[in-house]
C-alpha cells in the first residue's frame, strides 16, 4: 500500500488527506500541521497520525493533548510520497527537504512551475507527469479551465480563451480576508497571471486573463469567451461538457441561480463538506455565436484540485494510468453529479 | 411504523425528512414541495415520496420529469401527523386542513402560537406537548434561547434575561435577501417580539430582547446577560452548560473565531450538511459577575430546530417520554460535539 | 428659464434635480414622491417644490408635516419638460400622462426603447435626440459602455465589443436587495439584455455581454475585450481616453485597488454625495495585444447617467448643441477628475 | 492663529485637517503621511502643506510629483500643537518625539490612557484636559457611548450600563480587511476592553461590554442597556437625546430602517464626505421600562471623534472653554440634523 504524507493540514491538506484515505491502493500515513487548533482535532478524530511542522511547536501540541509523531521531517522519511498543502511559498521552502530526503512530492497551485517537473491536470495530461518526481497540481482556477479546454480543443480545436475570472475573496474558515463591500480588479494589470499559469498545462493556448476579486466565499464564477477552430452548436458543446466525468452541466430545470444555490445541492447530495469537485457549467449560459463560445462556470475552489492530487500521486508512482486512475478516484470519492 | 408526512419540503422539511428517516420509530411517507426545483431532485434521490403543494402545479412536476404522488391533501391524509415546515403564514393557512383530516400537525417558529395547543421545546416543556393535537416548534432562535435558560433556571434561578440577537439577513442559497452592507435594528422598537415568544415557553421568565440584521448567511449570534438568582461561579456555569446534551461549549484551545469557523468544525466532522445542531456557547466567554452572567452563543438556524421536531412527534403521539426521546434523537442523529 | 419637474425623486431623481438646480439655463419647477419618508424631507430642505405621485397619498404627506403643491400629473402640467426617474415599469405607465398633457418627458434605461423617440448617450448620439419628443438616458451600464465606444469607434473604428458586467447587488440605502454570499450569473444565459441594449446607441456595433451580480453596493465593474480595427500602442489608447472629459483615466501613483478607495476620492474631492459621474477605467489596466484592447472601468451606479438626463433636456428642448451643452453640464456639476 | 500640525493623515487626519481649517481660531500647518498615494493628492489639493512621515520616503514623495515640505519632525517642530492620527502604536512611538520638541499632542483612541495627562470627550470631561500637554480623544465606540452617558448621568443618575458592541469590519476603502461571511465574536471573552475604556472618562460607572464584529463598513450599532438611578418616561428621554448636540434622534417617520439609510441621509445634507459626526439614536427604540433604559444608536466610525479633537485642541490650548468651544465646533461644521 502507498504512503502518502500531507504535510500542511487545511483547507486542501484535509481534503486530500480524505480522498487518499478513501482510495483502494494509498493510504494515510500521517499529516503535519503548524498549530494544535480545531484542525488537529479533526485530523485526530479522522484517526490520521499528527506531526506538527516545527519541531519548537512540538511542545504546544502535547500541552493542547495531542500526540505528535514527530515533526514535518518525520514524516517525509516515512512517506513514499507527500502531497505537500502549505500556505503558498512554503512549498518552495520544502522542496530541497523532499530532495535530501529523496521523497518525491506533489506541490500546489501558488507554488512556481520552476519548481517542478511538470505542472499537472489529470484531464489534461496526465502522461506529463508518469513517473516524474516534483510534480504541481494547478490552482482551483487553472484546474477548472483546463477541465474545460481540454474536450474543446480535441473535439473542435481552440483558437481562443479570453476568460474574467471573478474571485471569492476567501474561504469560509478566513475571518481575516476582505474584502467587505468592494470590487476588486485583481490584479489590475491585464492579462493577469492566471493566463500563463494555464499554459504551464497547454503550452501553445492563447488565452487571456482578467482577474477580480468580490466578498464572497463559496466558488470563483469564470465568464468565458472560448474562440472554436470549428462551429459546433450550443447543443452539441453542452452534449461534450455533460459526457466529462469533472464537468457538471447544470440542468435549467434545476432552478439554480448562483453559487450559492449550488452548494446547497451538494449539501443535498450528502457531500462531503458539501463539495463540489467538478466544474458547474450553466447548461442555460452555453451559446455558440458563430465559432465563440460563450459560458458561466463555477468553481469550488477548496475542492476541485482534490481528485487531481489523487491522480497526479498515480501517475508519478504508476499505480494507474490515466483513464484507469481517473476512474478509480471518481468511483471511491463519487464524483459526478 | 408512525408514519409522518413533511408538509413543506425547504431548508427546515428536508432536514426534518432525513431527522425522521434516521429514527427506528417512524418512518417519512412523503414530502410536499411548491415547485419542481432542485429541492425536488434532492427528495426523489433520497427516496421521499413526493406530492406537490397544489393540484395544478402536478403537471408542472410531471413535466420536469418528477413523479408525484397526489397533491398536499393526499400526503396528508396518507400521514399520521404532519410536520408543516411552510413559509411563515402558509401554516395557519394549512390549520384548517390538518384539523378536516383529523391528522395531528407541528407547525414551525413563524406561526402564530395561538393556532396550537402549546409552543415546544424538547428541554424545557416536552410534557406541555404529549398528547396534543397541535404543537408549535418554536424558531431557532427562541430554540437556542430556551436551552440555555431551562437549565440555567434549574440549577440557579433566573431574574432577568437580557439578549440581544444579531440575525444572519438569509440562508445560503436565499439570493434575494438582504442587506449587503448594513446593519439593520430589526424590529426598530425595542424589546423585540423575540422576548414575549420565549415567554411561550417560560411564561414567568423576565425577558427583554434586542434584535438586529446583519449581511451574513452562516449563523446567528446572541450577545447574552442573564441575572440569576445565585452567584455560582463562571467555571460552575460552564459546567453546567456542557452538560446540556444540546449545547456544546467551544474550547478555548480549539480557536475558533466565530460562525465560520464553528461551521468549519461542524464540516471535518463530517456533519450532514455541514449542520450544527447544537447551541455554541465560546466557554471562553462565560462569564459572572455578582449574579450576572454573560455570555456568546451562536445559533446554527438551519438545524437547530431539527432535533425539537423529532421530539415534538414522540410527545404528541406518546411514543416516548422527554429523556428517552432525546436521547434517542440524540443517538440517532450524532448530537454532541 | 426651463421648467424641469423630477417626477420621481429617489437615487436618480434627487441627482437630477440638484444637477439641473446647478444649470444657468434651467431650474427645477418641482419633484414627485410615492411616499413621505426621509428623501421628502431631503427635497424640502434643498427648497424644491413637493408633489404627491399620487392623490389617495397626499394627506399622508400633510400628516407627516409636508406641504404638497399637488400630484404628479400637476406637475406634469407645470412642466416645460419631465425628467421621469420612476421605479422601472412606472416610466411606461406615465407615458400616456406625459402625452395627454403636451409634456415632452426624459424615461431611464429601464423602460423600453420603444416608448420613445430614441435613446441617448451625450457622447455618442446628442444629435437623434435634438426636437425628440420622448427620449431614454440609457441605463448605468449602458451609458458607461457608450462612452468607452464613442472615441474608440472614431479613433480606430470597433470590430467587436466583449464585456462581463460585474454588477452590484444594490444601492447603499437599498436593505432588502441581496445578494449577502453569492455570485449570480444574472441573467443565466448569455449574451445578455446589456448587449442589445447598448445597440439602441449603436446600432451597428458588434457586441456580447455577460452579466453578473455580486454582494456590493459602491459601483458596477466592466470587463471588457474590444477588437478593434486598427492597431493603437496601449498608451495611445490611454491618451485618448484621458481625453474624454467623462472617463476618469486612474493613474497608477494613486494606488486605487478598486471601487472603496475609487468613492473615497470622490469623497475626498468634495464632490456632492461623494458621486463619479465619470467612467472610471484603470490605466494599468489598458492593454492592446494585436489589435484587442483589455481593460477594466468601474461605472458609479447612482449618478453616472446625471450628466446625460441634463444633456438630453438641452437637446430637446433645443437650449444648446453637444458639444456646448456637455461643457455647461460638466462645467456647472465639476466633471472631471 | 494656532498652528495646528496632523500628523497621519488617513481617516482620521484628513478629516481633523478639513475640520480644524473650518475653525476662525486655529489653521492647518502642514499634513504628514506615509506614502504618497491618492491621499497625497488630496491633501495638496485641498492646500494643505505635506510632509513625509519618514526621511527615506521624502524621495518616494518627490518622484510622484509631490512638494514636500520636511519630515514629521520637522511638522512637529512647526506646529503649536499636534494632532496625531498615526495607525494605533504609531502614537506610541511618537510621544518622545513630541516630547522632545515641547508640543503639545492628542493622540487617538487606540492609544494607552497611560500616554497622556487624561483621556477625553467634550460632553463629559472637557475640563480635565484644560492646561494638559498630552490628551487622548477616545476610541469611535467610546465616543459615543460617553456622548449619551453624560446627559443620562446628569438627567437620571446611571447605575449600570451594558452594552453589545456590534462594529463594522472595516471603513469602506480598508481592502484588506474582513470577515466576509461571519460574526465574530471579539473579543471572545466578555466583557470586553470597550467598557474599562468608557472609565477612562468615567472612572466610577459600572459598565459591562459585549464586542462583535461583522461584515460591514458604514458604522457600528450599539444595542443598550442602561439602568438608571430614576424613573423617566421613554418620552423624556427621548427629549433630554434630543436637546443634545452631538446626538441626532432618528424620527420614525423618516423611515431609516439602518445604517445605509443614515449615511444616505447625510449624503441628502450635503454633509462633507456623507459624514454622520452625531451619535444616531432611533427615536422608536428609546424604551424605559421600570428604570432600564434600552436604546439602538449608530457611531460612524470614521467622523464621531472629529469635533472632539477639535474641543480637545481648544481646551489644551485655552483657546475657549467647553460651552464656547462645542458651539464653534458645531456652528463651524454644521453640526446638528
Ligand atoms: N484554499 C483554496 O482555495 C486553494 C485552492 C487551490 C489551491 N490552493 C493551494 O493549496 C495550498 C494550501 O492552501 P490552503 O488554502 O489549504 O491553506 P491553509 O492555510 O488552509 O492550510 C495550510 C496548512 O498548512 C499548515 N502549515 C503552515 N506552515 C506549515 C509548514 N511549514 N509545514 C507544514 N504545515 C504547515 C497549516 O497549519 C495549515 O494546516 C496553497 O498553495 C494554496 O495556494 C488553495
Ligand atoms: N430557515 C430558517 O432559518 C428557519 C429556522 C427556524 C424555523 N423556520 C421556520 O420554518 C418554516 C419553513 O421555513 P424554511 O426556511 O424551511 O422555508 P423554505 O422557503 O426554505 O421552504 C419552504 C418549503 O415549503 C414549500 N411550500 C411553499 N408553499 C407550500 C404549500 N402551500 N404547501 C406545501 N409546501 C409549500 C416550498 O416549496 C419549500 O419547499 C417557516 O415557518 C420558518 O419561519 C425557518
Ligand atoms: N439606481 C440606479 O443604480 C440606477 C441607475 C441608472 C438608472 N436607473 C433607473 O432610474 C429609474 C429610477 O431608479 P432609482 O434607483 O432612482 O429608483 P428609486 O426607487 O431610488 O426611486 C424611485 C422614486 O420614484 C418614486 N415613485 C414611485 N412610484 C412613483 C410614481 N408612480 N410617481 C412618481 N414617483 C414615484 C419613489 O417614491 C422614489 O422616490 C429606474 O428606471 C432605474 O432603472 C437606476
Ligand atoms: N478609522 C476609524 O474608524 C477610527 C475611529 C476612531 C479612532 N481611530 C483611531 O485613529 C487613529 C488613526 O486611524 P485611521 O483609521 O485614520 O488610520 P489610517 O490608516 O486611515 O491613517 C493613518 C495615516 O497615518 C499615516 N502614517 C502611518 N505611519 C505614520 C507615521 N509613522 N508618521 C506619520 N504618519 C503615518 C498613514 O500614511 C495614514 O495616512 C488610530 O489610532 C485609530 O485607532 C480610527
Amino acid at each position: 500500500m502507498l504512503q502518502v504524507g500531507i504535510n500542511g493540514y487545511g483547507t486542501i491538506g484535509k481534503r486530500v488527506a480524505d480522498a487518499v484515505a478513501a482510495q483502494p491502493d494509498m493510504e494515510v500515513c500521517g499529516v503535519s500541521k503548524a498549530s494544535p487548533d480545531f484542525g488537529a482535532d479533526g485530523a485526530v478524530r479522522r484517526g490520521y497520525t499528527l506531526y506538527s511542522a516545527r519541531e519548537d511547536r512540538v511542545s504546544a501540541f502535547r500541552k493542547a493533548g495531542y500526540e505528535v509523531a514527530g515533526t514535518s521531517e518525520d514524516l517525509i522519511a516515512e512517506s513514499d510520497i507527500v502531497v505537500d498543502a502549505t500556505p503558498g511559498g512554503i512549498g518552495a521552502e520544502n522542496r530541497p527537504r523532499y530532495e535530501a530526503a529523496g521523497t518525491p512530492a506533489i506541490l500546489q497551485g501558488k507554488e512556481s512551475d520552476s519548481l517542478v517537473d511538470t505542472s499537472f491536470n489529470a484531464r489534461a495530461n496526465f502522461e506529463d507527469a508518469e513517473g516524474a518526481e516534483y510534480v504541481r497540481v494547478v490552482s482551483c482556477n487553472t484546474t477548472g479551465i483546463s477541465r474545460l479546454v481540454s474536450p474543446l480543443e480535441e473535439a473542435y480545436g481552440v483558437e481562443k480563451v479570453r476568460a474574467t475570472l471573478v474571485r471569492r475573496g476567501g474561504d469560509p474558515d478566513q475571518t481575516g480576508r476582505g474584502p467587505i463591500n468592494d470590487i476588486l480588479p485583481d490584479p489590475i494589470t491585464v492579462p493577469s497571471h492566471h493566463g500563463p499559469d494555464v499554459n504551464t498545462i497547454f503550452p501553445d493556448l492563447s488565452i487571456d486573463t482578467m482577474g477580480l476579486t468580490v466578498p464572497t466565499t463559496l466558488m470563483h464564477m469564470h465568464s468565458l469567451n472560448i474562440e472554436l477552430e470549428s462551429e459546433p452548436s450550443s447543443e452539441e458543446v453542452r452534449e461534450l461538457l455533460a459526457g466529462e466525468s469533472r464537468i457538471f452541466v447544470v440542468d435549467d430545470g434545476l432552478a439554480i441561480d448562483g453559487t450559492g444555490k449550488l452548494r446547497e445541492l451538494a449539501r443535498d447530495r450528502g457531500r462531503p463538506r458539501g463539495d463540489l469537485w467538478e466544474n458547474c457549467v450553466w447548461g442555460e449560459s452555453i451559446n455558440v455565436q458563430d465559432s465563440e463560445l460563450y459560458l458561466f462556470q463555477a468553481i469550488h475552489q477548496e475542492s476541485d484540485v482534490i481528485p487531481e492530487n489523487v491522480d497526479a500521486i498515480r501517475a508519478m508512482t504508476g499505480l494507474a494510468g490515466r483513464d484507469e486512475s481517473m476512474a478509480m478516484t471518481n468511483e471511491s470519492l463519487g464524483i459526478g453529479l
